[in-house]
């Protein structure tokens, strides 16, 4: 009998799944093992590889193979019919991108990010501003296409690629009620903690200790190093598949905490894959929920989870162990005030838990004025210190503190701070239902027992793959809607807490 | 105005290459720091792609640019002419393959290498019999088939994959002068050397020790660190294209020449790969002329340079220095004797550089009579035993010892062994034009400069990539017809050497 035009798009999709883990692996090997000179040769394999995948996801053959298996979705069961919804999904957006304006964008995304390499050497904004427009009329250019192409606002259409179905009017509210309450609850904490400030963590560990270290927590957690690696790389990242997984961090020879939160950040992003529904893992909807969701799960981890007491508790014989340290600020209580100290600072990645979420708001609404022509990209360096001083409490000094820290726009990543911050709330709201769900957590925790926080990540989130939009896998994991509510809570609690 | 047949057909081929760059990534990884349960995963990526490249090869548009090419073949240029050629060699040997024997050999092949292991372990060869039986059937299959196609008799037609050109009728006399003489050189060798044995080698040198002196001696020879790396691995292989070469060996701690020599003999390759002329790097006709001619440009180095004494006296500072060795044991004239000890061990993986010939041609002459039908699969281990008896002057002591040693034919290796050959013919040929064309070569290399070889190399052998044959290659390298005669000119001077 022959294939039916389903089980056919499902081999159209294993064939683009094996692409694009053979690219995950061709990837980290340039950030992490490829001699220097050979970004050349690999930039051809990545391309070849690259333009593969976009012709299997824009061919007339799947488009006609999944119009043919929508006129049959009565026959097919409830997960085929979701991975259908996504195989659709990913054409559409793949089908929505001429590659005329493809190509237009790689050359301006390519010489804005020069630019604003030597404009940030140099911390004027001034420099790279033009060269930033150009990169701003191509994404309103692309957003507009896509908008129209899936039946969505343009910047809606944005969103929509790092987090399926999350639309602007959904988002807007929570990010606004987060927002007022934070400038105070920074303050009101930074007052908190003027008299409690912790004793500094001293001393120069190997990076082979920190190592040590980090891979005995990530086993604890569930990392399979029989399927995964720990490497160093400039940038922590986590690439790979469920089946091979490379996690990557960076140590700092005179601050344990760098390399260590970095790796199990990651290891957050790791077992979201690793939870991925096996029988579904070469599939569209197999695969996570986007980046909103991948970062929820590495912020639950290092947040909520490795920055509490209670995993302190679990981690300080391993610390003291692995690094050789003792004394009192090695003890359970300075090391959680350690990794809680609020600091206001300009600088994203200087940011802690608290900060992090106005830096990233702060992202949000200047990128969205941005694309709808609200805001001038040459006035943006004006606007993101403004809107520093109000969120942060922190004007910064000049451009190179400001606007020009992240170079993400001028390398086209739009609705990449959205799927941030929404991540952060998801992860506060997944915790809070987390802890109203599991007997005993902090006691589990406390004693390296992460079985029963696993599993239900596994039950509501990872075993979930892309079934479901953002909203209503929030919604089935913590029987409520998407809040800023729990995040006010868990950030009150924890910050608020008498020192 | 629009691409003509040729330059689609550069296009094609460029991707080709693309995806082969993107395989010997994978395969590297796989080898060296791939996760140990990852091999699943991995395996399905390295089928997409290699199904990827055997369809561009097989498409009706590329024969079909083939053949209007070649209808207007007066228009291109000699490279291009060549590089046509080698397009449409790739592609006979491709389309001359039935999907269906393809994936009967697949099985046949993954059956024997498992019961191949399991008859190893038992050194019992009947155990293993009957799987090769059918490897051997279906490898027969395959080059009549291909033979067909080709327009060659079925063994010249495997031996075309490996050694393009090479014809049994060419080589056979070659192998026959060397095989009459190799005995009785051996024993004449064993003789002298009765009385003159070297000092043992004693010591445990570390990984990183052994690591560093190869690093210094690859530099010295021209292979180049920033477009490649060299890693260990189980058995020592060079993988990647010319602008990302990786190299393996294995460090035996008690052993230091080990792992220097594996780490010299695929830098041979590595400078092969490094030569090819730059500007056809993404065509067929810019890569390295098959097997043959790589093995030679390994064994060149291993053999001829590594193992005499001008490179010995520029290696033994430097193996002071990283060993921290001294003592006559390490006297330049003591390391000599070690590196040409000849030993008659009836295992291939113990043969030095002597007694490796007659290891190889004994394989020749066995799977030549398999493939013809004239020797039985069932008699196989005795045929071997009494091969070895007349080649080496040792009988091995069970079928561990005898044709269970290597398992190539179980997985279908068939000409393997005669390229390897043929290579080590090419080898001692390249190495006596090198000696009469470079003055002072011998003061040269003592010193570690090696400007005046790889100069000589890169202008008679790399830079000539698949442009000629096997042949002619070699003939217009040496200025003489390939023969057996400078090869037993070379061993009987080293080896006939009052000690």
């Amino acid at each position: 009998m022959a294939a039916s035009p389903y089980q056919q798009l499902e081999d159209e999709f294993r064939r683009l799944h094996a692409f694009r883990g053979a690219l995950a692996i061709l990837r980290w090997d340039a950030a992490v093992v490829m001699p220097s000179g050979s970004a050349d040769v690999r930039g051809e394999q990545l391309a070849a590889l690259e333009t593969e995948c976009h012709l299997i996801l824009t061919s007339p053959k799947v488009s006609r193979l999944i119009d043919r298996a929508q006129a049959s979705v009565d026959g097919l069961e409830d997960w085929q019919v979701a991975n259908l919804r996504e195989m659709r999904r990913q054409r559409d957006h793949s089908l929505a991108m001429p590659n005329a304006l493809i190509s237009r964008l790689a050359k301006a995304t390519a010489r804005a990010e020069v630019h604003w390499a030597e404009a940030r050497r140099n911390r004027r904004y001034a420099e790279v501003a033009p060269y930033l427009a150009e990169v701003v009329a191509l994404t309103r250019d692309r957003a507009a296409l896509l908008g129209q192409h899936l039946g969505l606002d343009p910047y809606d259409a944005l969103l929509d690629e790092f987090s399926p179905g999350v639309l602007t009017a959904a988002i807007d509210p929570l990010f606004k009620t987060l927002g007022r309450r934070l400038p105070a609850l920074i303050q009101e904490s930074l007052q908190l903690q003027t008299n409690a400030a912790p004793l500094p963590i001293e001393g120069r560990f190997s990076s082979s200790r920190q190592r040590a270290l980090c891979v005995e927590a990530m086993k604890a957690l569930g990392f399979p190093f029989e399927r995964g690696r720990l490497d160093e790389s400039e940038h922590s990242f986590t690439e790979g598949v469920s089946g091979d997984l490379r996690v990557t961090t960076h140590f700092e020879l005179a601050d344990p905490f760098h390399g260590l939160l970095a790796a199990l950040h990651e290891t957050g992003h790791a077992l979201y894959q690793l939870g991925l529904p096996p029988e579904w893992r070469d599939q569209p909807v197999g695969r996570s929920r986007g980046l909103a969701l991948e970062e929820s799960q590495s912020l639950l981890l290092e947040m909520c989870v490795v920055r509490g007491r209670p995993f302190l508790t679990f981690l300080k014989p391993m610390i003291d162990r692995h690094l050789g340290a003792s004394g009192a600020a090695w003890e359970v209580d300075n090391l959680y005030r350690h990794l809680t100290r609020v600091h206001a600072s300009p600088l994203r990645i200087d940011a802690d838990e608290l900060t992090y979420l106005p830096h990233v708001l702060l992202r949000c609404d200047l990128e969205r004025d941005l694309i709808s022509g609200k805001l001038d990209v040459a006035h943006l360096a004006e606007a993101w210190n403004t809107a520093a001083e109000s969120r942060l409490g922190v004007r910064p000094k000049d451009d190179g503190d400001g606007c020009l820290q992240d170079d993400h726009w001028a390398v086209g990543q739009f609705a990449y701070f959205p799927a941030h911050a929404l991540g952060g709330l998801i992860a506060m709201q997944l915790w809070e239902a987390i802890r109203n769900d599991v007997d005993d957590l902090d006691a589990a925790i406390a004693c390296g027992d992460f079985t029963a926080l696993n599993q239900w990540l596994r039950m509501n989130v990872h075993g979930v793959g892309a079934r479901s939009n953002v909203q209503d896998l929030v919604k089935d994991a913590t029987g409520q809607p998407l809040s800023a509510l729990p995040a006010l809570r868990y950030l009150e609690a924890k910050y608020l807490e008498p020192r």
